[in-house]
């Protein structure tokens, strides 16, 4: 006998039939003999709506506020699956974040858990109860609700199956796996048996949105099995594991694409120390996250060409701050460029495989894509191309690297 | 400089705008110089959504989860209602029935209010803080979220008043006040200005609906001056006091009618010692409130009839009692009747007035409407009749205590 922790995504829950169905599913890993603990999700649409009343209610709302409203929406659905497994005849109990509690740092929108007291729980889970945990949500030092960001619940859940020792963390949502590409991109793609912490975290910050990326760091620390699977149809989803669980390693896993980048080049940069620190700070300070980042001597050979990328959303702020900086670092030219894509081949076998990179350029040439940016790291290089050839670059690697399935 | 508890009921709070409103007549309080505290309700509607979703998810729900599920509506507002005052300039923070504490009891579902620990909203209030207090819920000893009922967070915000010795606890509603009647059936209905803590108990729990019953009593036996208001519209509402504060005391303040009364004659009772209790004993048991009663000696001598009242959404299941107990009691004939309304006159002027009762019986007798059943208190004649005449019963006696506005 184990113990298992099921995630019941937003359209898992979506309403009170697929409460009901999802209960279902507690009951019958139950059934095999397991215990379960339950973590759920804001019914899907909630947590949009409470965003939208605090957007409405304030221009710059308190991030302490917020966090209380929006937590409520986990709160609903763990009460009402409390119900529906009482109903069909399983004991059970819903949890909130402070009640456990699920201890966090004070950062509001986006706390990290330090730590949960699972005691109580694991006493009850022993009697045959089956604990349901409101996602999402944790307790700050001075006992104000936090939520853990968007997509949180999936680290609600990782957590929890870290603190319980749980066998395997169950993530149902309204897809049956992870694929080695977007299936509504590429016919071809094939749902992984099995993928390796490292990849899924490549797969998940690079745009796959299977997983809140924390939840995988969470899980790879821990070693937390995590499946990702559907409670719409029956069989395994896809399971993600440490890599020595995995025998035959394909090369590359799987290829990503994130269209949440956009592309800014400053040209004619006086090339001089400390001026890599002097753009970045400031973008860094005004909470601009910087990726990709090149840098060319140009011509003259007195000044550099530098070209990085930042998501699509914080664009404008960026512009903002490198315009506000040009009087003391005096670059010739400031390009953004939203129109971009970056995509990405990733795979643990690459450590120990030359001429992917070689394959990855070889076939974006022959369709006549130019490739603008390349960044690599030990398990997946990824390159920034033009927005319009997303679908074309996509297929291309796909079939590639031999990932078709036949 | 004294301290006024604001309670804003759902439909005050009915979106964005409406808390926007509300929170206006806070800063206003504040700007007159006082301390304030805000009690919220749940968004109009919210409520019933989420009552809807528990009936949906199970049969028979739990009442612990109850609470938990629909306590988070006035967490919502509460979040909603500080960020709204932020905005305003007004600093303000939430705060929960767990934070506090508000202490309960753990009759979940209709908790009693046992303590509200209120020296850290006091310490805040002191440096300008507006504590924004989701009304309607409260923790257990066990540390379980409760609720106090539907209409509870009025209880919410006379308890609160009571703990913060507040100078008054204004409670704004979509009325502008307690009326001589109804004013949907009775054109002449005016607004009062003062009305006592009993007589407002009597108005309340005779259907009046404007505040929860409970509150009134909290009200009464700490000495809360309360108000009720419109949110919509400016001017003074209806003040709810002591006795004493009334200078000059009408006879008759209001006439209250309620159409949730049902009344059930069982004909033929065996006449011996023990038979009330052994009708009324398994009642009480099953849930069942028994209000207005009255037994007549029948014809014969040795059996009487007995006539007593219960809302009517507990008709069935008192039918159900009673044809359960008659191999037992063995009555004549049970006669249930859906179709009677109780219509109440009310003023604690008539402890000092003879006559009160006759004028009552006169009016309604000249209107040809037939009594029957009475019930008095020390400030209330209560009659049953027939459901029918409803209108006509409440005009007639509005006009014969001479509460017809000129």
């Amino acid at each position: 006998m184990g113990r298992i922790v099921q995630k019941f995504g937003g359209t898992s829950v979506a309403d009170i039939a697929h409460i009901r169905n999802a209960a279902g599913l507690v009951q019958a890993e139950r059934e095999r003999g397991n215990q379960v603990a339950v973590v759920v999700s804001a019914m899907a649409g909630v947590t949009n709506q409470l965003v939208g009343y605090c957007s409405e209610a304030a221009a710059l709302y308190d991030a302490r506020e917020y966090d209380s409203v929006v937590a409520s929406g986990e709160q609903v659905t763990a009460g009402l699956m409390a119900m529906a497994l009482q109903e069909a005849g399983v004991p059970a109990r819903s949890w909130l974040g402070p009640q456990i509690p699920i201890r966090t740092n004070d950062v509001h929108g986006k706390a990290r858990i330090v730590g949960i007291d699972s005691v109580e729980l694991e006493r009850r889970m022993d009697t045959g109860e089956v604990p349901v945990v409101a996602g999402f949500q944790g307790v700050s030092p001075t006992g104000r609700i936090t939520t853990l960001g968007r997509g949180g619940s999936d680290t609600s859940a990782v957590a929890l199956a870290a603190a319980l020792k749980a066998e395997r963390c169950d993530i149902y949502t309204d897809v049956d796996g992870v694929y080695t590409c977007d299936p509504r991109i590429v016919r071809g793609a094939r749902k992984l048996h099995k993928i390796t912490y490292e990849e899924m975290l490549e797969m998940a910050s690079q745009g796959a949105k299977v997983l809140q990326t924390r939840s995988v760091e969470i899980a790879m620390n821990h070693r937390v099995r995590l499946q990702v699977l559907s409670s719409f149809d029956d069989g395994p989803g896809t399971l993600v594991v440490d890599e020595d669980e995995i025998v035959e390693q394909q090369v590359v896993s799987g290829i990503a694409y994130s269209r949440d980048e956009a592309k800014i080049t400053l040209v004619k940069v006086p090339d001089k120390p400390g001026v890599a620190a002097a753009i970045f700070g400031p973008l860094s300070d005004a909470g601009v996250n910087v990726d990709m980042i090149v840098q060319n001597i140009s011509e003259d050979g007195k000044s550099t060409d530098l070209t990085f990328t930042v998501s699509k959303a914080e664009l404008k702020q960026a512009v903002r701050v490198l315009e506000g900086i040009n009087g003391e670092i005096r670059f010739g030219q400031l390009r953004p460029d939203p129109n971009v894509v970056k995509i990405s081949v990733i795979g643990v076998g690459m450590r120990s495989h030359a001429g992917v990179a070689l394959r990855m350029f070889t076939a974006l040439a022959e369709n006549g894509i130019n490739i603008q940016v390349i960044s690599t790291s030990e398990i997946k290089i990824s390159v920034l191309v033009d927005e319009k050839y997303t679908e074309l670059a996509v297929r291309a690697l796909h079939t590639a690297y031999g990932l078709d399935a036949t």
